[in-house]
C-alpha cells in the first residue's frame, strides 16, 4: 500500500466556477475532505463546494478553538492554536499513511494569509503534501469595482488593519495601490489612517466579493464595523497610454 | 438582435488545470477569441488554451507594435500603443454590437497589471465588458517554492523591477513579504536593490511558474537576465502558532 497525498486547494473569492478546473476535480474526486470551521457554523469553504462532493465523502470538519477572550500576542492563544493544528496535522497524516487521499479546502489562495499554512508546515516534512494555488480574495474585490488595481510601474502594499493605526498611515500614505484586509472591528482604525493618508476619497470597501450580497462602497460611507469578508482597496493610477 | 458581451478571461499562471471553471468553459465555448502576441510568436495566452478551441472559433491575435527602440516614457511610444489599443478596442466593439460574444485572453489576472486593462477602459464605455478573475503569476510563483508568502500581519509589497534601484533598495527594506516583477534586463539592478537592503539571502527567483520548465534559484545564482515569465520572491515570516 503507497501512502496518499494531502492536498491544500485553494478554493478562490467565494462563486464555486471561479475555483480552478484542477481544484473542482480534486474537489469532486476525493474521498476525504477537511475545511476550517467556527464552532456551530457550516463553514465558509465548504458552502463553497456544497453540491460538488462524492455521495460517500467522509467529511473533517476542523473548528477553530474559541479563543475570542484572549488577545493574539498572548502565550495561551498561541499554545491553544499551535495544539489545534497538530492535532489535526496527525489526524490528515494518519490518514494519508494509510493510503488514503484528502483535500483540505482552502478560501482563496492556501499560501496567502489563511489557516492551512499552519497544517503545511506541519504536514510537509511527513507526508505527500501538493498545493493548488487559488484565486484571491483580493482579486476578486477589485475585479468587482470593475477598475484596474495596478497599472505599468504601481507598487502595490497589501496590509492588515490589525496593523497599529500610524503604520497604517504611514503604509497607505507611501503606496500606490493598496489592498487592506482583516478588517472586521479594525474599520475605525483604517478609516482615520486612510483619512490621515490622505486618500479618504480614492478607498472603497468591498464586501462579500464574488458572494451573494456583494457590495461596494466609499470607504467613508461603510459602517462601524466590516463583515468579516471585506476587503480596502485603494486604486493605483500608474502609466497608461 | 441583441449586443454581445466581451469576456476579459484571466487564464491564470499557465498550467491550462488552473484556469477556473468559469474560463474554462467560456474559453470552449467563444466563436471569437482575442489574444496579445509579439508579432511571429504563437503568444503565451494562446498556447494555454491549445486544445480547447471550437473548431469554428475566429481567432483575433492582436500583434503588439514593435516599439523596443524607444523607451516607455517618450511620446511616441504612448502614442504608438494607444493607438494600437484603440484600433482592436473598435474591432472588438463591432463584434460586440454585432451580437457576437468574444473571449480576449488575459494571462494571470486581468485586472492586475496586464495589456487588457488598456482594452478594458476603451471598451467599457461603450460594450458589455465582463471579466474573470484569475490566478496571478505570483501566486503560481510562491506556491512553486513550497513556502507560504505572507503569515500574520505580514505586509507584502509587490512592485515591478522597472523601479529606480534606490526606489526598489527602499521598498524591499521597508517589507516583510516581497514580489518583484517585470524583471528581465533589469535583473542586475534588482539583485543590487536586494543585497543593499540585506536581504540577500531570503530572496528566490521562480523561472516559468506552473509552466514547463519551472525553476527556483536563490536570486544569488541567478543569471544575468531573467526570462519572460520570471518572479522575484521573499517570503514573510510572520505571526505563526
Amino acid at each position: 500500500m503507497s501512502a496518499g497525498t494531502i492536498h491544500g486547494v485553494g478554493l478562490g473569492p467565494g462563486a464555486p466556477d471561479l475555483m480552478s478546473v484542477r481544484a473542482d476535480r480534486l474537489v469532486r474526486a476525493t474521498r476525504h475532505i477537511a475545511f476550517f470551521r467556527k464552532r456551530g457554523r457550516p463553514g465558509h469553504a465548504r458552502r463553497i463546494v456544497e453540491g460538488l462532493l462524492r455521495a460517500d465523502a467522509v467529511e473533517h470538519a476542523m473548528d477553530y478553538p474559541l479563543t475570542t477572550e484572549l488577545p493574539p500576542d498572548h502565550p495561551d492563544y498561541r499554545a491553544r492554536l499551535a495544539a489545534f493544528y497538530a492535532c489535526h496535522a496527525d489526524h490528515l497524516a494518519a490518514l494519508a499513511a494509510a493510503g488514503e487521499e484528502v483535500v483540505v479546502l482552502c478560501e482563496g489562495d492556501p499560501f496567502f494569509y489563511g489557516s492551512f499554512m499552519h497544517l503545511y508546515t506541519r504536514l510537509a516534512p511527513r507526508a505527500a503534501v501538493r498545493v493548488v494555488p487559488g484565486i484571491t480574495g483580493m482579486s476578486g474585490a477589485w475585479t468587482a469595482t470593475g477598475t484596474p488595481i495596478t497599472w505599468g510601474d504601481d507598487v502595490l502594499t497589501v496590509a492588515m488593519a490589525t496593523l497599529p493605526e500610524p503604520e497604517l498611515t504611514r503604509r497607505i500614505r507611501d503606496t500606490d495601490a493598496l489592498v487592506v484586509m482583516k478588517i472586521g472591528r479594525h474599520l475605525p482604525k483604517l478609516r482615520r489612517a486612510i483619512a490621515a493618508a490622505g486618500r479618504e476619497r480614492a478607498a472603497y470597501l468591498v464586501e462579500y466579493a464574488a458572494m451573494a450580497g456583494e457590495r461596494i462602497v466609499p470607504i467613508a460611507e461603510a459602517a462601524a464595523r466590516a463583515p468579516y469578508f471585506s476587503i480596502a482597496l485603494i486604486h493605483g493610477q500608474g502609466r497608461r497610454p
